[in-house]
């Protein structure tokens, strides 16, 4: 009896649409790594404007159509991520996890608690 | 017979473990979704530098330890947007798919063919 | 008689500083528009690291080293905007003007008052 | 005799007419340091949108209403640098100075001659 076959992990899912997406529309010419880096940070851009002129509190309790605007912007932002670790063939997920294992050690938890400064000022 | 359990998905297990990260260190007060926001975009902008003198052949072909000082800072792009997304209660899988079904319908395959233009000039 | 000259407008200073700063260094190649563009964006990223976990309150109250390093940051912003300008043959002072206008017309000053809201919502 | 009235330099006189723009919209509450850092990092994500698909030579070549846009986004981020140095008191053509002096130092000329890379791997 063969196993059912398992959900494909969401990063890899959209990898895949981004890179047919790409393919169908002939992009990939546009999509040089360079390129992408720009995009991403365009996207970065437009989720911040959002939040610019939020006190800390309104920003934690946007309206359900600004909330929505947000999740749109940071979905440009993934997918923008997404598509340039394709180019790059850098496994995010795997970069992520691994990043992850570098901040441990950069922000041991004595130190770094209920305190929010760069690493090389603990 | 109990089925194997399903790996987690990468965006949830991040998801976790980012906040996991930060309770650990008290860093709640300070992950609002203003400076969530602000620090996503501080990465993209470290992201962009790593880009920003090179050609696009150039950026296609980044030496080894580029590359992973690259994949470092879309580490941190992907970390802060996962937990940006955590304290809105944003499903950022979801959100992207919604997007490229949005894409799909603005950037119509035999327009948009071998073009780089925003949806409103095509 | 001949008039005193007139000291030069520091924008016009830093601009043939940065011209012959350029041309020293043989730098003119990678000075595209693109390349300054994206070179402005990642020093926007730095300043903006500089204020992410800070409170409204704290930004302002920045200490002495730190103000120092943001102003440089700011510098790095600005030097990068004027040689855009120059490569692309804009008058800065003139745009911004211009922008000025603009956003006068876009904020009447009676609907525009103490909200900080973008002005297609006014 | 008296001497005519010196022109005021653009930075001062954007400075002022910010500050008063700002007042009469009893903007300041939402001029923090950290506000308008966001502001201008949201305006440099616009500016470097119009760059992100083009190649070099594209972005050297824009069309006239292309440039224009382009102009006024450049008229944004400066006119947020500008604000935001006047409410930390900081003098960005002053600051600028110092950093091209700065820059003169880690950019030897010799040593940089046609190569665009950071400073520490000179």
């Amino acid at each position: 009896m063969s196993a059912a076959p398992m959900p494909p992990d969401a990063l890899t899912e959209l990898r895949d649409a981004m890179r047919h997406f790409a393919a169908e529309r002939e992009w990939e010419r546009f999509h040089t790594p360079k390129n992408l880096a720009m995009a991403l940070s365009g996207e970065a851009g437009e989720l911040i404007e959002h939040f610019q002129w939020l006190t800390a509190e309104e920003s934690a309790a946007l309206s359900p159509p600004v909330r929505e605007e947000v999740a749109l912007e940071m979905a440009d932002v993934l997918l923008y991520l997404v598509r340039l670790g394709d180019v790059l063939e850098i496994d995010l997920a795997e970069a992520a996890r691994r990043k992850m294992g570098i901040n441990a050690q950069r922000y041991p938890i004595e130190q770094a608690r209920g305190r929010a400064v760069k690493h090389d000022r603990l």
